[in-house]
C-alpha cells in the first residue's frame, strides 16, 4: 500500500469558529442520506459523498512512527457537507433539521453555506437544503432560489407552508429512506 | 451567528489507516492549486475547493463550552482532495509530485482515488491527476483514462515521455502559479 505524505501542515487557513454544544441536532438527517449515498454508489445512480468534517490541527505527537492529533478545534464551514455528480450534472447541497412547525429559520444556514450554494447555481449545478420537518416527519428539497427570495425580502425565515407548495417531498423509498435523487429528477430534470 | 451541533458523532465509517512520517510530499503542489483556486474563486471562473483531511475523532473535551478534539487520527481517502464546478461541469481531481524523471509511480495512488476518478468520468465528470515532474519543473493534466490504461497493461506506472506527448502542460500564468483551468479547457472543452 501506499505511504501517505504527512499531512499535518495542510492545514486550511480558515478562521477557526468556536462551536457551541448543544444538541446532535441534525445527526439524523444526516445519517438517513450518508446511507442513501452509499445505496446509490453501490447501484451506480451517482456519486455523492459527504465532506470531512472541517478542522484545524494544533498540535500531533507521533506514536510508533505515526502521527497522531493531539488538538484539534472545529471550523466554520466554507462549504456545504454534499457534493457529487448525477447524470453528468453537479449537485451541491446540505441537510438540515428544525422542530419548528411553522418555517425553517434561515440562522440555521451558514452565511458562508449561502453564499456558496448561490456560486454553485450560478456556475450552472443543483444547489440545495434538504430539510427535514421533524413535526411534521417530511422532508423536502428546497431549491437555493428560495433562500436568495426570503433574503432579499428581508426575512430571516422560510415558511413550512410556502415549502409545502412548492418544493418537492422527498419521499421514503422501498430500498432507502430518503430517495432524494428522485425529488432532484423533479425539481431539475422535470421528471415525474 | 450560528450555533454549530456538536458534530463529534459525525465521525465517517471508514477504517483507520495509518500514516507513514515521510517528507511534506505533494505540499508545494497543494499550495499553488489551493492558490489557483482561490484565484478562480474570487475572478467567478470556478468553484473549486480541497476538501478537508478525513480524520477519525477519538477523544473530545469541552474548554469554556466549546468541543475541542482531544485525539483523532489520519484516515486513508476514499476519494480525491479536489472536486468542483466550471462552466457548468463537474470536475474531480488529485495533486501529486513525483521526484522521478523517468515515470509517475501509480503507488503514489491510493487504489480508492483510482475507483472514485473512473467512477467519476463514467457519470460524465472530467476526472484527472495534476502531476508535478519536479525535476524537469513541468506540471501535466493527466485524464484519469491513462491511469486505467496502464493498469489494464499491468504497467504500475505512467512513463514520462507517455505523459509529455499526450497530456496537456499546465501553464504559469501571469495571475496564477498553475493555470490549470486553461489545460482542462484544451483536454475536455477543446480549447487552444
Amino acid at each position: 500500500m501506499i505511504n501517505y505524505p504527512n499531512k499535518i501542515k495542510q492545514e486550511t487557513k480558515k478562521t477557526p469558529t468556536k462551536l457551541n454544544i448543544s444538541s446532535n441536532r441534525g445527526m439524523l438527517l444526516e445519517n438517513i442520506i450518508n446511507i442513501s449515498n452509499d445505496y446509490y454508489l453501490n447501484n451506480n445512480i451517482a456519486v455523492i459523498y459527504k465532506k470531512p468534517t472541517p478542522l484545524k490541527i494544533l498540535k500531533t505527537t507521533k506514536e510508533s512512527h505515526y502521527q497522531v492529533i493531539e488538538k484539534a478545534i472545529f471550523l466554520a464551514p466554507s462549504t456545504t457537507d454534499y457534493n457529487g455528480i448525477y447524470k453528468g450534472k453537479y449537485l451541491d447541497f446540505d441537510a438540515k433539521e428544525t422542530n419548528s412547525t411553522t418555517s425553517f429559520p434561515l440562522g440555521n444556514v451558514h452565511i458562508n453555506q449561502i453564499v456558496h450554494l448561490q456560486r454553485i447555481a450560478e456556475h450552472g449545478g443543483f444547489a440545495f437544503l434538504i430539510i427535514f420537518f421533524k413535526a411534521y416527519n417530511e422532508i423536502y428539497l428546497v431549491d437555493q432560489s428560495l433562500i436568495q427570495e426570503q433574503i432579499k425580502k428581508g426575512i430571516k425565515s422560510i415558511p413550512y407552508l410556502l415549502i409545502k407548495q412548492t418544493c418537492p417531498l422527498i419521499e421514503q423509498g422501498f430500498l432507502i429512506q430518503a430517495d432524494y435523487l428522485k425529488a432532484v429528477d423533479k425539481k431539475y430534470f422535470n421528471l415525474h
